[in-house]
């Protein structure tokens, strides 16, 4: 990043949110997007010198105009300043336009429950999703994450696309060489495809049918309509279209559970209400969210991160390009 | 209501809203609800005369203490605060404690999208259904809505339960004799049950696997976990408890449309991403959130509402036991 110009601030956001990303086990957010990020930045649809504008719309929300800046970044401003907001009104919201992809949602929802804050966070994207019933992509896979503090900051993180199926789970599938389940991707006549080679090509659904393409709808209404960000296809392809900034949207909702009642009896409750999921089926099936990603966590901080070898040689050509030496040895 | 001295305010509020839903076609929260709701103020499990208490949290936070009272009147009073607050501060939420039932969710987004403002209501409920991957029912059908202002107060209106199917879906496959798909309820052991008379019985998934899980569980915690409300089996049953207060709790997120951008810009933005979905396959197929409830209430409003067999007799039967006349005449 350094080595095309890249400012400092965004840098460290960058990094922060990709490494994260890696270390909870989210490949598909973590530093294998470089590349593409990069390319971004060379053909100036991502500013490597943004400066954000925040605006007061009253004294608890806000509207960041994003200036085509990282969306890693962007959303970083975006959170911390719905924390702070939150700390001095009880509730803080955040819209963000001119931005760019931003990555897990699960990255800004935990920095919020370390700050002892509930909150909501969701981001619009490129078209890829057909409304229910219908056969056009108009929806992108407009990400939804929800986040609570718990103790030891091992939050629980709620983040799903509100598409069927995710865009990696779709290679997973070619690599594997396994068939598409049906009601995942269709075709332009509507039809299932299964052939997970035309999974890309196609038109994903909405998850749980008409309740997640309403999810996705209040995506869209949260983070595009009313943040004066693009809307539908508005927002342009982060691999697709080099030439026009992505114009994606943001929206933060920000609560201090101190307002509530003490952390402590928060906890109780909360841990109370965990405790009886996890005795709600056998403690190896019930999963609460985020728990995968705080294992993952454990697992890679102490025994490194796990790259692909496709991801390795894409950074190591990237590096090659910018003249930058890397510190592991060429596979 | 008069007869088992229900107090007038209350009786507005819930006329209003039983009577709004069968407009709308809900009539599984319409008045339907009418004998178990009259059977829970003789029991005094609803109180006929409460007095609700507001308490400041924050500027634009309040808690609302429902003193048992009908989840209707209660969550009417907080709704209209959540509008005061959000018109005052850009944003408004209030968290229910000591409430009861509150009907459907459209009815209160609904009121704050009349009121020009966007917002999320959601209400935790007695434990039906289980963690993703569980077998034991420890979080409630958790019903969200979502609601967005509309040119004619025809809102757009999400609103769903949590759960993979409701109680009221059950009772059509019972009454139809048709086999209940798999993935929607499951046995004390984790087997799929499609007897639907077996149904009810049972134990319901969420929709759409983790992801709905994930939604379920935020419910909670806005609803219940923070409002100092039931948490899980801290709710109990409406149909079968008559000895303790329901304990459940509500959460209302409401912000003003006004303070992003004019309202007729706004307008113009959602009604371009409607026009966008609604060409995104066959008019007829494609349907936005709240589409159907409008059509009904055109219908119903012109035509008047058409109330099941079981759900007259029923209505007769308590008009006898309160010796109020019926306007209608026996079937």
């Amino acid at each position: 990043m350094r080595a095309v110009e890249v400012d400092e601030p965004q840098i460290q956001a960058v990094t922060a949110n990709l490494v994260w990303s890696d270390l909870v086990g989210r490949h598909n957010y973590g530093v294998e997007r470089l590349p593409v990020l990069l390319e971004r930045v060379r053909k100036g649809v991502i500013n490597r010198s943004c400066r954000p504008q925040f605006t007061s719309l009253s004294d608890s929300v806000q509207l960041l105009i994003g200036d085509d800046g990282f969306g890693h970044y962007v959303c970083e401003l975006a959170v911390d300043r719905a924390i702070q907001l939150a700390r001095e009104h009880g509730v803080g919201v955040v819209g963000v336009r001119d931005s760019n992809f931003s990555g897990t949602g699960a990255y800004f929802v935990h920095k919020a429950a370390v700050a002892g804050m509930i909150s909501q966070v969701s981001s619009n994207s490129f078209p890829k999703v057909a409304p229910h019933r219908g056969t056009k992509a108009v929806l992108g896979t407009n990400p939804f994450a929800f986040g609570a503090p718990r103790r030891n900051d091992r939050s629980l993180m709620v983040d799903m696309s509100t598409a069927a199926i995710a865009g990696s789970t779709i290679r997973e599938y070619v690599r594997k060489g396994r068939p598409l389940p049906e009601g995942l991707v269709i075709d332009a006549d509507g039809n299932p495809v299964t052939d997970p080679k035309k999974g890309n090509a196609g038109t994903l659904l909405p998850f749980g049918e008409a309740k997640g393409y309403g999810i996705a709808l209040m995506v869209e209404i949260l983070s595009g309509v009313i943040t004066g960000a693009g809307v539908s296809h508005g927002v342009k392809s982060m691999y697709k279209n080099f030439e026009e900034s992505a114009h994606i949207g943001q929206f933060f909702f920000v609560m201090d559970v101190l307002r509530w009642m003490p952390l402590e009896t928060y906890y109780e409750r909360l841990e109370g209400l965990i405790g009886l999921l996890k005795a709600g089926g056998s403690p190896d099936d019930v999963q609460l969210p985020g728990e995968n990603r705080w294992r993952s966590f454990a697992s890679n901080s102490a025994n490194g991160i796990q790259l692909e070898a496709p991801t390795l040689k894409a950074l190591t050509k990237i590096a090659k390009e910018c003249s930058v030496e890397v510190p592991w040895s060429e596979t």
